[in-house]
């Protein structure tokens, strides 16, 4: 194990002290998948559980950056904490992303209550769904009140970040090709707060007409979460504060309700499970030597045993 | 273990001769995730990696289910046994696909060189990934030449499918919005085989305009496969023989450079991961009672553990 700076507990207290360049290290060592992980979580458990984590997607030229800009400058007129994690599901690399959050930073650079931070998801485990609700874990044990996790809606990156986040933000926009967005199906299972960006464009009434009447058609069961469909001009600041309200009458109704605590742990359980996965994964690659699984499969391919006897061999071998 | 009408054994004989309503009980097996899937794989086994499987993906209203039936057809005129597996990635139930099936069976209905089946794919064990490459292998071993996997391209459904097929159609159409055609940048990964069908329609010129410009910004590798870009009107087996041609070329390179064989070890290695892990989360659950995980979760959720410890706990019940 290489020689390390700062012991892991001295960062995990800098950072819940608010510096930013010990929660920045400990992302980095998410990033890396690095062997002081375990020793990271053990630290940070402790903490965990306080901050509203807030999912914000939507299509490419919604104005995410945006509307993620102008949400920090609002909650920070509350007094409140706020990280960003801007989660990029289609890069391999994090490089991009850092020039990207110099940028970024530069309305909030000086100001100790706000961290923003860009990661690229597609790391050796899984991308997405294993390094950011780790590296969620290290905002929320840091001790910000808010959390807001951006990404863009490709695929099923918006259906993942639904999954990590207490609350999902689905960004529109008008002009956008309104076709596309409503071809994507998706943005419909996991939206709890509607925010049509760009409304003083023309176009916007259809958008949100369209919104509307297809969040009408969706099966919401009785006492469910009502979302609701609200219009920004993130660039001007106009109606950032009405969905900053929204996302805090998401809070107390989930507080209400249970909905929060069991959000949670339905989370912690995946994360048990991708955790103990992995782990398992690597032992089927490790055990008896790298080549057998590629040993099995060879067989299976070619006919002399069938997957479920490999897949017994594979465990039993554990 | 209830009682059952024919022994498995039996089963795959008859499926092997040909006999449909075999080959549709094993499928169903499958689907049912009946305990008796581990002795049909490996009664199987030995006559597995025959098959040429093919996917084919597109957008809704392309024309996949007019294509596959032409598809189906061209290749009878060559002598070769045609399986079909239709699978549905949005629907939890396989009801409705039975219907649809009669339908489409009516152009083979008396010819025993052919198989078609609709499956729906959300299983309780994952679904696409983990029921249709055990249905690919009923057919596989059923002695089909050629298998057709057809799935519409929503979410990550076509880059599944791909994965799990020798060689993947994607289908596109002129006048369905090519926008939300080009926006789905998934299908550019996955396409060895690129058919435009509805060739007779306005537009078909800028439908294969942009994809020959999208596919020249690929990157590709030394030696690697280069896509064609074919023209058909399905509904009238207009340019079809030409899509069989390219999908027998496409079998060729593979048989020449060692592609099928690495393919077909990749597919068998993702199968034994997947039943594997499955057998090892139903293991999770079930181990000292269904709470166990939910337990853990919820220390995880209040602070009391970190994930890792949670997963180590979890491993070591095991």
């Amino acid at each position: 194990m290489p020689r390390r700076t700062a012991p892991v507990g001295e960062l995990v207290g800098r950072a819940r002290e608010g510096d930013s360049r010990a929660v920045a290290r400990l992302i980095s060592l998410v990033e890396d998948e690095s062997p002081l992980l375990r020793e990271v979580m053990a630290e940070l458990a402790p903490y965990a559980g306080h901050a509203h984590i807030v999912g914000i997607t939507g299509s490419p030229g919604v104005g995410k950056s945006t509307s993620t800009s102008a949400l920090v400058s609002a909650y920070r007129e509350t007094g409140k904490r706020v990280g960003v994690l801007a989660v990029d599901p289609s890069s391999p690399f994090s490089g991009g992303a850092l020039l990207g959050d110099r940028v970024r930073m530069q309305d909030h650079a000086t100001d100790r209550g706000v961290f923003i931070r860009s990661m690229a998801s597609r790391g050796h485990l899984g991308g997405l769904s294993w390094s950011t609700p780790q590296a969620l874990r290290v905002l929320d044990a840091a001790g910000f009140d808010v959390v807001l996790v951006e990404t863009v809606g490709v695929g099923q990156s918006e259906v993942e970040i639904a999954g990590m986040a207490d609350t999902t933000l689905v960004l529109l926009a008008p002009g956008m090709g309104d076709g596309i967005q409503a071809a994507k199906a998706g943005i419909l299972e996991v939206g709890d707060i509607y925010v049509v960006n760009k409304a003083d464009r023309d176009g916007v009434q259809s958008v949100t007409r369209d919104l509307r009447s297809m969040l009408a058609l969706a099966e919401r069961s009785e006492g469910a979460w009502s979302p609701p469909i609200l219009k920004t001009v993130a660039s001007r600041n106009e109606g950032v504060a009405e969905v900053v309200q929204a996302i805090e009458d998401r809070l107390e109704w989930m507080r209400g309700n249970g909905v929060l605590t069991e959000r949670r742990r339905s989370r912690a359980r995946d994360e048990i499970e991708a955790i103990a996965t992995t782990a398992l994964r690597a032992r089927f690659a490790h055990l008896h030597g790298d080549a057998r699984l590629d040993v099995l499969a060879a067989k299976v391919a070619d006919g002399g045993t069938d997957p479920y006897s490999a897949a017994d061999e594979l465990i039993a071998a554990l």
